[in-house]
This record gives structure tokens, C-alpha cells and sequence, in this order.
């Protein structure tokens, strides 16, 4: 059984992360996804189609790890299998996020299948980064309406680079993940941040 | 008669996504326009010269679908004629909102008469849309303060594509529409995401 | 007398446009002043240093318009002559702001003497202008701590073309005007709107 | 004893300072530190780690001008002694305010080691500064993890220049100061902008 009060405190955590990168204009359009661990058979994730700026307890529902729906009559978002993926094969992974900027979707559509990241302070958002003498080689995958070979692709550069913090996918948008809700948001807000120092860069340097 | 209930939702309504397309920069010194349809025969749309940001009933009109006026002593919108020709031609459609953005201005002059967008995941935002693989030649129509001339241009548009999901008008803005004030504020939000990724694109890549 | 009602009034109106435009970025760090006129001798105005997005009665002042000081002990903005002279010349004007923008700074730096604005749909927010069709050179004058001086050449484009909505100051920000505050603010939009669109275009043209 | 009412205002202070930079981007992932002097000894500083656009009363200890700390059991910001280092050598600083922009960021990584700014209107905003006819050259110090070193570069270019308003950090963000934590933040608000429009002017004539 699902704890109700944790699921309603996860709820609200995702309600409250989606209004934040709506504000931000990084989820238009009821696009993205957003989902948290509940225990380590379960997650809770957005109902498909639904505003994330506007979430409420009717817009987060609950599937298992295999992506079998528990909240009946309702559907997960159609890339719900790109967050269980992830779940699945690291259990101190306690959100996923899947934010659609601007910035994101301009970038991965123009810098071939990396974006290099060096060198910059914020990078010591991530685990595990102690300086600003780094360098992030983030993958960018070709958009494919087909989840699985997605989620495929995507678990083979982490079985290849495990401490990757997130990935881009063209045209799309960006998914990063954390500990807990709050540690992912950081990371979207690292990321994002990036994202923008990368295209304001090459504006300048032509 | 119309059920003033409903002229209260769709007013409320109305003025929510006034507040929200103004906050966003897209609704500037009265521009733009919004409309709600309340029935078969009539619509509610914003009062001439109203600043959007701070609608009230007092700045929602009613008129028929042949510009009568059933509000005494109010002026609808001079643009009035291009939300009643979609209202007649197409009994699905529930609101038409034309929003004023910096992104949407500049782009349309510079386009020419075709904005083409391609390949981008938010596109599925738009009715009948299932993967970014999708093509749309957006329509830009040259300014013209003889409304009705500017409506028979975009009405013969619709009748060669009856699927478009909206145009602009070069120096002017987007116009775009749903089957709810929901819907069609949400073909705003996946627009003004395009235009800001198409305009920073060509900025990118010069 | 100043009626105390009035004055209140118009503080609360140049309170809040003062926040609207601070949370635009339009007055970063006590930048620009706001002002209202009272009655035919009277007007309110930011006091010197004050920030403007957050304002209430005390950050406002009443002088005449000769500049005499009836607000004791408070000392108005080094600007105030060129709120003055509009107010002397023009008892339609019922409100100054001068805005302080990252474009306007810009722009103003950039365009020489004039910056030409042309055919866009926003210019109808001016008082006069029935349609887009239109063009308005806008006068850039050099920067001056000698407000006197500056004020006067103000005055000679003023006189040259008495239809004139608003000016820059080069490195510095924007003039505007109109019958009330809300006039004003709406001409303020307008022209933030037009500024940002010229500087995009000409990123994306240059 | 440090004085209980006085580290409650101070706390309040820094935690709408870091709400307000937060909301506007200046903050992002935990970036960035804020703190405010209490009496000749002491300074009330940010916690490590903490999120500063969700600051509270916990998020912020206390520790003496040499770097010892007074709040159990809590561990300042890594960067402590930039903010100690200008609090010894200068008694009228009341306040130290690290931020974190794209545009710090991005500059601070292209301009070399000094950025040149001169004749803008907002120069003003620092003290002893009454024109804009006015030139500053801002330092930029490749970022270090070693903070006293970086400390002992900014304290060698102040003991050159005492009136030195802030300085960059290479990939790492802007600090600066104020006799109050609103002065500092003006300061901020002034620098911000002056980056905001070194970036467009570059962008522009790039």
C-alpha cells in the first residue's frame, strides 16, 4: 500500500517545483514531466496532458517501477518509462525532472550529439563536484517518439559515465535528477543556468 | 438572452489569461484582444482600448456573431471581425486570443510571408499533433487596419488549410484558438515558445 | 492648498507604477522619477535617492512648478526641471515618467540623434496615431548632469514638433507623458516594447 | 554577546535580498552568499549550501571578523573570507552581497581581466559618483577554490583603489558592498544592469 500522507507530500512537492519552472517558462504548453520516488516499487508522477504550472493532487498519479498504472482510469505521461528507467537502476534516485526551455530546445537542436560544459561555478551544484575546474561532456539524444529505444539509449552512456547528472534530448528539452525533489530542482536551476551561459556565449563569440 | 453565469466564467476566464499573457510581456499597452464564445450566436470579447492586464467584467463585451453590438454604449475591439469569422466557419472553436509579443513582432517582419517551424516536441501541443516530426508553414499576413479585407486573407488561408493553428500579422502579433479559453491559451504558450526558440536560433546561427 | 485627497491619489498611482516598471528592470537601483501634476501649479514628485519600486507617501513630494519646494525638508529629484517644463508648456500633460532601461540605456548609446521607429501595430497607443502606417523619429539628446541646459533643448524639439510622445536620453533612459498616470504608463509599455523590438532586429539583421 | 534583535533584522534583510536576487536569476543552485556585519566583530553570513531564494532565520549564523564560528553545529559559505577580508579593512562596510548572474558569468569569462565601463547614468548608484561622465575599470579574478589566495588578490587591487564598488569573478558571479544591505543591493541592482547592457552593446557592435 501507498503511504497516503507521503504521496500527498510528494504531490505538493511537484506541484510546487512544476509552478516554479512554469514561472520560469520552462515547462510551456503542458509539456515536461515531473515524478517522485514513493518507496522502491512506486513513483509519482504527472497525469498526461496535464498544466504543470497548475498542478494539483488530481494531476499526480501512481505507477509501479515495471509502469503498471495504480491510480485507476488515469494516464501517465507517455515518457513515464524515460523516469522508471532511471529508478530502477539507482535507488538513491528520488526525483526526475523534465523541464522544456527555450535555451534547452535551442542548444540541443544545434550542438551535434554534446554539449561541452567547462569551468564554471555553478557546476559544484552537482554531487560529487568540489571545483569549478570541471568539465561535463552532457549528451544530447535525437528526439524519438518511441520511449523504450529512447530509455535504452539513454541507460547505456549511464552504464558508460554513472555519474552523469542529466541529458538533453534535441528539440525537446532536458532531464536531470536527485536525491530528493528539492536536489533535482537544484540541478534543473544548475543546468538551466548553463544552458543559458553556453547560448549567451556563443552569441558573443560568434 | 445570454446566461449571465456564463458571461461571468467566460469573463473571468478572460481576464485570467489577460493577467497571464501581460505578465509574460505579450499583451502591452492594450494590445491584443480576447475572446470567449458563449453560445452559437454569440461571443464575449474584450472592450476597445481595455488594458489587458486589468480586465474586469466591465472590459468583456457581448456581441453576435454578425458584430452586433449587445452591450449598450461599449466598442468591441476594431479586430473584432477576425475572432467572428473563425467563431462562424468553425462550431468547435471556443476562444480566440491574439496576443502582442516582442518575439512575434520582429519575427514577422522579417520572415516574409511563411514562418516555417519544424522537428520541434512542442508542436504536439496543437490538436491532432503526435510527434515532433511535424512541419507547419505558419501564415504571416502583411498589417492592414481594413479589418474585414485582413479577414477575408485569413479566411481563405483556413479554407486551403483548415488545420492551421493560427497566423500573424507582420508588425502586429499571433492569433491563435481552441475549443476553450484553456486550450487556446495553451496554442499561445507552444507559439510564443517557437518564436523565441526560432528567433534565438537565427541569432545563433546568424 | 494641495487637497490632501489628491495627493494621496496620485502618490498611490506613482507607487504602483513605480513597482510595475521596477519589477520590469525599467528602474534598477533608485533610478528614474515619477511624477503627477495636482493642479495648475502643483505637481507630486519622487523624492531624490528614493527607490522606486518600493514607494509610499514619504518617498513623494509636492513642488511648484517653478521648482519651489513645499514638501519640507525633502529635496526632489535632480530631474525634476524636466518634468517642470513639460507641465508649464502643455496643461493637458497630466503625468511624467522617466524610466530607466537596459534597451532605452542601449539604444540610446548606439542610434545617434534620432532613432526611427516604423510601421509598427503598438504605435497606436500614442495619442493621435489611428494606424500602424506610421513613423516617428525618435530625438536622442546627450547625456547632461546640467538638467537646465538639457531641459532647454528639450523644450526647442518640443517646439519643433509639439506631437512628440516621449525622448531618450543617451546612456540614460526614457521621457514620456499623457493625461493621468495610467496614460503615461501605458506610453512607457509602448515604448519599452518598441525598444526591445528594434534591438532584437537589429541582433538579428546586423 | 551578539544582540538577538539585531541578528533577527539582519537575517530578515539578507533574506529578502537573497528572494529578490533569486527571483530575478542572480542566484541560482545555491549560488552566491550574502551576509551583513553585526557590531566591529562580527558578521551574520549565509550558511553553506543552503538555497537563497528560500532563506530563513536557520539559514543564516553568525561568526567573528577572524573566521570563527559562533553559530553551533553550522558551517559557513566556503567563500567566508572575501566577505571577512573587507569587513577588517573597512569599518563603514555594513553589508556584502555575492551574486550570480548569466551575465557576470559570461562577461567575467570573455573580457580579460578588467571590464571597462564608462558614461552610463546608473554610476551614479555608487557613493561619491555625481556623473555619469565617469569610468571604471572592474577587476576580474580568475576563480580559485583557495579563498585566502583569491582574498590576498582583491585585498592587493582595493589597497590600489579603496574606491573600488565590487569586483567579478572569472565563470563565478560579482561581489559587492554598502554600509547597509539595501545600499548593497542597490549596488547589485546597479551593476547588473551596467553587465545587462555590456552584453547587448556587445551583442549589438559585436
Amino acid at each position: 500500500m501507498i503511504n497516503p500522507t507521503l504521496l500527498q507530500r510528494r504531490s505538493d512537492e511537484l506541484a510546487e517545483v512544476g509552478r516554479f519552472c512554469f514561472s520560469r517558462g520552462w515547462l510551456p504548453a503542458t509539456s515536461g514531466n515531473l515524478s517522485a520516488r514513493l518507496d522502491d516499487r512506486h513513483v509519482a508522477i504527472t497525469v498526461s496532458g496535464r498544466h504543470k504550472g497548475e498542478l494539483d493532487a488530481s494531476g499526480i498519479m501512481v505507477v509501479d517501477l515495471d509502469g503498471r498504472v495504480l491510480s485507476e482510469g488515469l494516464r501517465p505521461s507517455a515518457e513515464t518509462e524515460l523516469h522508471l528507467m532511471l529508478y530502477r537502476r539507482d535507488p538513491s534516485i528520488g526525483a526526475v525532472l523534465h523541464t522544456h526551455s527555450v535555451h534547452a530546445t535551442v542548444l540541443s537542436r544545434l550542438v551535434g550529439d554534446t554539449l561541452e560544459l567547462a569551468d564554471y561555478e555553478v557546476m559544484k551544484a552537482w554531487p560529487g563536484v568540489a571545483t569549478h575546474a570541471t568539465r561535463l561532456a552532457l549528451p544530447v539524444f535525437a528526439n524519438d517518439q518511441e520511449i523504450g529505444r529512447l530509455a535504452g539509449r539513454v541507460e547505456q552512456a549511464l552504464r558508460a559515465d554513472p555519474s552523469l547528472p542529466g541529458y538533453l534530448i534535441a528539440g525537446h528539452g532536458l532531464y536531470t535528477w536527485g536525491a530528493s525533489v528539492m536536489d533535482a530542482r537544484r540541478h534543473i536551476e544548475a543546468f538551466e543556468f548553463l544552458l543559458e551561459c553556453e547560448t549567451l556565449t556563443r552569441r558573443m563569440t560568434g
